[in-house]
């Protein structure tokens, strides 16, 4: 600790709004270059070198071989797939002097593809799953929490190719299982969930996710083991209803009624059920107008319709609009479609279909709206309601589209009970992408019948960068961070107290002999630092066993204390490499 | 080698130009992205990894601590020390979202500045080396000969941070060390020669060398053991001569003579020397036009007047005028100087000082140019030179500048003899920068009379990436590459020849049992290729040992050749291990 390169703050850093960055950063292990940019200090270093070296030997267990590709790349293959254009503001591009295009890379498809296209032309080279542990960006629109939401970040990217779809299933298979091992052995608790495939294309993906409330990710599940991101949920379709007894649409006086609220309450007053039940938000039609940010640059107005009870999550909308970017839609978007009557918006002059018209407003039902349900909703004259308005029979959409929020107490899209939502990290992803790749980009091989067959891709990401991240926030307390033995920096932390002489000799030899029977440790030999400060200075650092050489020595003891769950314990000195040798081998499980 | 993510070509890449680069794509162990940026496939990742991990011991070894920066970094810092712009077009640059300036860095000296300012404060904080194994990125004008010149490749990059001058010398000392260490174990041949600092600054620096023939950089080296880097070799300054004896400068008609051959013929011809001797071409001064091209993106012609025996050295000249890129000066520039008289320029009309103008195109004279000498010139008129122009009385012009050619024969600058020259691939390269980071970033700590210090600091880089092509260009034959045992991807290729069974187990087995006793295995277990082809790819491949199992195995034996010098040899099946081991272990002199 002397001379080790690393000082700890005792503030936060006023950037910090997470835990695992603010511990970082206090300790010594990372700090800011840029925003969303860190340089690695030393002890930061070993922590992500240990992760690597997980991620590395459980990925050459699964059978994958490690390659490593450029982070500038060029434009053609990226233009190729539409991902250029695609990733819109997302990704880093440049000219190099010759005014040629080139990116850094957000993820490797396009390189992998025409690797093994280059490589590779027999199905008898099938199957290969390649993977490399790189530096990849992305230009995030707002980097945050340090490294779980960053710009240059380190992934390991992995990429099975296969002849058939069964191949397939066993590379994802054996990619998912290594998952599971490499997260288990890096003491990370995670849940795996349905996800959305969004830039990436293709058929299947599932995400990986360190719960945590401070994640960015919201996930179901339910009792009967249903889970997915949010974003992935599909809600179920209701049956048909029979609406032959509804009355024909009436358009009714609802003045100053321009949120769902007022609506309800001036339905209720004026324009009361026939049966006297009370109407509630869930019998309006909600018309949010949504704006779309196309990847070449063109902004679409979409009006949504949905359940007058469902608030619009725009992170659904998001997935389900992809690769466009979602967003309310403002003022100007609603000065060029004069038609779109704020708060009182209704079918009519919207959609395509309803309206034949080709320029019509797109308009997009929640899948909810099923035929013979019956609505009160915008009439398109301020301060008028339609009542009784049925769909199917008084309007039709133009598809149904997932916007709509999900909740507790939803029902599980496969009937297996009601949902829980709650948060996590995302710290891995893998995909069946399927054939997109491989067909933009040409990557046949001959089959046992000598015909070229497209080839079946995998693509499979660990962000490392932000399991070390996910690993803070698991496991941290007020004073610091607490790591598990095998990403921390060393096994343990031996701590000299006092100023005399004897007692930094006495815990220099601790020191020593730890090290030669093969345990990691940390020494903290500063002569003028006082006890307070080095205690302090190890829970922050987060060791999972300090060792302190100070006052017992006198009556021949050191103290060996877990930096968590456990008491502490007096040891003869002549005993203490033993047992903390014997209590390491515990903590690492070997 | 069945499943083995590698194909071997047989013939070399269009492209290749030099060995290394030829026989890396053709064994598989690169292949190029895109101009100067490759991609690593599984063999030549492990290389790279093994180099990597000597040059990691060796950092830490010499006391260095690993950090790990970002490779995209703000502007800021590299404006505050100039070299966003002195980077010229050597730099790649980009913008974030926010239209925020960016680059991809080529060296980290302002980072680690940075961060040591922003960790310690005190002389007792220091000395400190941090290092990295790290991307980088250069926008090189013409990437060549595969890894040896690529935009994107790998460096380690140290910073070592003093209070005083002996502490950076030792800091020094301890990298030169560490380098000797890291060359020597590696197995590359170097020589350390003095070398210019470039754009980097500084007092002191020292280039590594590999020796051969396709190098680009061009070093002397004396029989009395001076060595440089021909772009540092400083001309030893001759003494004045007494000139009172000559004549006063006499213009003389010199018609179509506008070269320094036709000037000499003439010369003899029409203007012989009094003293009957023939005019050489040592006896006229050759005034060079160049164009520099400033960072900041002027561009400006300068004359340079060194004796016609010489060539200007365009490498030479640039590393005196740098950060400015030099080239002969063109048409356009010549437009642009009518006084300039292509194949007749001489004083008069050039050089501030000579003629009292500031807005003269600036005359640098070579080093030899001294008081008193006397030279035959251009007069600034076509057809006519001027003799008997003697420096010191009839021009000064404007200082000194090294732009000649060195030459086999030149006087070493330090009296050790006449020098040699050769050429060297550089993989080293060592400064001592002193204070210009420091100062221009504000890098300062408390001495030991609480007194703010400047701190002074060292870079020392090894190209990791093109050691390896230089160990690949030092390693080969006609058939393929010839690795070193410390950085082979095995020590041991196990050949299955044959389409027997029995051979294949008894293959499989040998590999085994080699494996399990820590030796690395590559196992040619191809089924249908045959023994010719296993042999090329071995040899292609170039790992030191290979164990063929075929023929032989009747007889109880195997065959154990090295890849070069050295008898191949019969083994018993029985022994195989053992002796292979042993010999595994004397080439790693372990």
């Amino acid at each position: 600790m002397s001379s080790l390169f690393v000082r700890t703050l005792r503030e936060d850093p006023a950037d910090a709004e997470v835990a695992s960055h603010r511990l970082l950063v206090r300790a010594g292990y990372i700090r800011r270059a840029a925003p969303g940019i860190y340089t690695w200090l030393p002890l930061g270093l070993r922590v992500l070198g240990k992760i690597e070296a997980v991620v590395r030997e459980e990925m050459a267990a699964a059978g994958a071989q490690e390659v490593h590709f450029p982070a500038l790349l060029p434009r053609e293959p990226y233009e190729a797939t539409h991902r250029w254009t695609e990733y819109g503001p997302n990704l880093f591009r440049l000219q190099d002097r010759k005014k040629a295009d080139y990116l850094l890379a957000p993820t490797h498809e396009e390189m992998f593809t025409l690797l093994v296209k280059d490589l590779y032309s027999s199905y008898k080279d099938l199957p290969v799953t390649l993977f490399q542990i790189q530096t990849k960006y992305r230009d995030e629109a707002r980097p945050r929490a340090g490294l779980i939401r960053g710009r240059e970040f380190v992934m390991k990217d992995a990429y099975s190719f296969d002849v058939d779809d069964a191949g397939l299933e066993a590379a994802y298979q054996a990619q998912r299982d290594a998952y599971e091992r490499v997260f288990t052995r890096l003491g990370l608790e995670y849940v795996i969930v349905a996800a959305t495939s969004g830039a990436m294309g293709g058929s299947r993906s599932e995400e990986f996710l360190s719960p945590s409330a401070i994640g960015e990710d919201t996930y179901v599940r339910s009792a009967g083991g249903y889970t997915a991101n949010v974003e992935a949920v599909v809600t179920p379709v209701p049956a048909a209803v029979d609406a032959s007894g509804v009355p024909a649409a009436h358009v009714e006086d609802t003045p100053d009624t321009p949120t769902i609220a007022t609506l309800v309450a001036a339905a209720n007053e004026r324009h009361p059920r026939a049966d006297g039940v009370a109407w509630t938000a869930a019998d309006t039609l909600k018309n949010v107008v949504l704006a779309l940010s196309h990847p070449d640059g063109t902004r679409e107005v979409v009006v949504v319709g949905l359940p007058g009870d469902r608030e619009v999550d725009l992170k659904r909308a998001e997935a389900s609009f992809a690769p466009a970017e979602v967003e309310a839609a403002g003022d100007a978007d609603f000065a060029k479609h004069p038609e779109l009557v704020k708060g009182y918006i209704g079918p009519g002059v919207v959609g395509r279909t309803d309206t034949g018209r080709e320029d019509a407003v797109r308009y997009l039902l929640d899948p909810r709206v099923v035929d013979g349900t019956c609505w009160i909703t915008g009439a398109n004259v301020s301060g008028k309601h339609v009542f009784d308005l049925v769909a199917g029979r008084d309007f039709v959409g133009d598809g149904t589209v997932e916007t709509a929020e999900v909740r507790a107490g939803d029902p599980a899209p496969d009937g297996s009970g009601p949902l829980e939502l709650a948060r996590g990290i995302e710290i891995g992803h893998i995909f069946q992408l399927g054939r997109k790749y491989a067909e933009a980009l040409g990557l046949k091989v001959l089959d046992q019948n000598g015909k070229q067959v497209t080839v079946t891709m995998g693509s499979y990401g660990i962000g490392v960068t932000r399991a070390l991240a996910a690993l803070a926030e698991a496991h941290h307390d007020d004073s610091g961070l607490a790591w598990p033995a095998h990403v921390a920096p060393a096994h343990v932390h031996v701590v000299a107290t006092g100023k005399d002489a004897a007692v930094l000799a006495a815990a220099d030899d601790v020191a020593t002999r730890l090290s030669e029977r093969g345990v990691e440790v940390l020494f903290d030999d500063r002569p003028k630092v006082s006890p307070g400060v080095k205690f302090a200075d190890a829970e922050l650092l987060g060791v999972p066993l300090v060792v302190v050489v100070g006052r017992g020595l006198a009556d021949g003891v050191v103290e060996v204390r877990p930096r968590t769950g456990g008491e502490s314990e007096q040891v003869t000195v002549a005993d203490v490499v033993d047992t903390v040798a014997a209590r390491v081998a515990q903590l690492l499980g070997s």
